[in-house]
């Protein structure tokens, strides 16, 4: 492995730049807040490629007038346990965490709430929304569609998004289980990372824009396309486009945003659609209070029992233990939150860029 | 490829069999009709796995005592948009639609119904149960965990069922878009056939009981356990071990059903655990109303373009079409309901078996 140069920054240091880079494009002081500490998460809890590595990226969307940075939501179709967010193209950083909260209301009143979100972007890491359940001892989810890059079974042709679908399970004795998987069978910062680095990717990861398997990921660039989750027919791809078609139509035809080959790209190599089927990108999340189901003490019980049971599930290799999901996320930001995070060589380039922009200094 | 001799039988001599089989095991006329019925769905809709080819597991786990024939179904823990149902041990067959109903109700009233499922037996296929929505313009889901036979990531011990996520939604133009998929790479019903008729497997199925990877199917009884979808781990297989735990979860640990390996096996070579975690196996279910979240007729419009949109997707091979879910089985409904349902000659067999057990003529 070719070792990666990094510079470690403080959390609150990129916080606070974060938040005047979110100021600079004109959101409110909440919003600048929120917005940052969507990102920040996604950086202190090791998903470098969804957070600051995509602040240009934000600020690129609000430069095409894509973004409003000051927004007016409104709902829409409001049942008692399920409504729709019109974002009026807000972040997703900010949309998704106030439908949340919606979510996290009715399911105080009903046991349930679901909330679609239409006109909105990008949201960042989907743990983040969902998490928020989390402090009022929910289950949450949250999905969103995004940017075209996935090709269906037998098709070459980007029409699904990596579409990441996330619950989170509150437990008593260990950090929460965060499921947070995007339906793909690469991560697309997994993609561009060898790309940047130069380096093959695994089969089963990429086509070509012939349809062929490719380890260059540089080809999904030039009209190539990632697979699904399952990779190959034979390996059951039909079910990753499925779990990405399901997002899709949660997210984007169940909200009224755009969805398949419409979602407006956050990705720059990709334009955007002239006629579009919807109104920005979609979201999907929701709360579901424990007690709606059995008495919570029972639930708490048997999460931890099932966390130990997987924890003590027989290795293959003795040097490689059985992963808890979401727990590699959790020490991980507790590791940086003490000791700083460390940002790569282009990412660095890339905020000191910004900040000159802005008048914005990275650094004392 | 070997041919398979079959026998065709007509879609009404089957139902009444299979309706008579439940009868002698002592279902009440309704849960036999009801039985028979989701068998036969999965016949009609070509998923030969989980019909009649199932009758005589259902028939050997009510002999082991471990089937209610006359369940007492009981609500716990009820709020507006959610509750539990105890099955008393009933066949899925009959408490997960049941379930549905409920479902359906709460959503009319709130927007949305969910209903978790303990004390429950296998459910036969999800999409019986989803479908049952459709019937009322709504989105229906299902889940359940299953027999233990699925490895997480970096383990050989099966932890985890196949626990299919299935979801339904309704269009306009076209037959009701059905996602029914397992987490695991391979569905168990096609393990099952490779290994009747000794062919090899693809790579990325399965593992030996060294955590190998495998071609041979018979490996699975002999200590070896089906991978995740995703299949290896730089094929993501942690994002498959992490949807099959989502379904586990839902089904088990929300519920208060067994989970994890704790699940009583519906396959024969298997035990049950001498201490349980749990009541029975565990289902998740639910039912969303369009108009909770926007016109009926705006969302009939987008589904029906959604379709259309991935029904266009640009092929690899042009001979090969992209596959909208739930279209081939729909087409196979119809033409096997005129046609009649061929049986394979091991399943032909297990069925006249029965018949002679409870007196009941297979042909006429």
């Amino acid at each position: 492995m070719p070792t990666i140069e990094t510079t470690t920054f403080s959390e609150s240091r990129l916080r606070h730049f974060c938040y005047q880079i979110f100021k600079a494009i004109d959101l409110s002081d909440a919003h600048a807040e929120l917005a940052a500490d969507v990102l920040l998460s996604a950086d202190l809890r090791g998903i470098d490629s969804h957070g600051l590595a995509r602040l240009s990226g934000y600020v690129r969307l609000y430069e095409a007038k894509r973004v409003n940075p000051k927004p007016h939501f409104t709902i829409q179709s409001d049942a008692l346990s399920a409504c729709t967010l019109n974002a009026d193209a807000a972040l997703g950083l900010v949309s998704a965490p106030f439908a949340m909260d919606i979510a996290i209301q009715k399911a105080h009143q009903t046991g349930i709430g679901v909330v679609a979100v239409q006109n909105s972007n990008h949201f960042g890491i989907a743990a983040y929304h969902a998490l928020k359940a989390i402090d009022h001892q929910m289950i949450g989810f949250a999905m969103t569609n995004a940017s075209p890059l996935v090709a269906p079974t037998f098709s070459s042709e980007k029409l699904l998004g990596t579409n990441p679908m996330c619950y989170v399970f509150p437990s008593k004795k260990y950090p929460p289980v965060v499921f947070d998987m995007s339906t793909s069978a690469a991560s697309n910062g997994k993609l561009q990372v060898a790309e940047r680095l130069g380096k093959p990717i695994a089969e089963g990861l990429l086509i070509d824009q012939h349809g062929r398997d490719t380890t260059d990921a540089a080809d999904l660039k030039t009209g190539g396309a990632m697979l699904g989750l399952g990779s190959f027919a034979q390996t059951s791809s039909h079910k990753g486009y499925g779990f990405g078609a399901i997002v899709d139509i949660l997210c984007g035809v169940v909200s009224g945003a755009n969805f398949a080959s419409w979602v407006p790209p956050f990705v720059d190599y990709l334009g955007v659609e002239q006629k579009l089927v919807g109104k920005g990108i979609g979201h999907f999340v929701g709360a579901m209070r424990i007690d709606a189901f059995r008495p919570e003490s029972d639930y708490f019980e048997a999460i931890d029992i099932w966390i130990e049971r997987l924890k003590s599930a027989k290795r293959i290799d003795e040097a490689q233990k059985v992963i808890i999901h979401g727990e590699p996320e959790h020490e991980c930001f507790n590791y940086r939150l003490q000791n700083g995070i460390p940002l790569v060589g282009s990412v660095v380039e890339d905020l000191r860029k910004l900040g000159q922009k802005f008048g914005v200094q990275l650094d004392f």
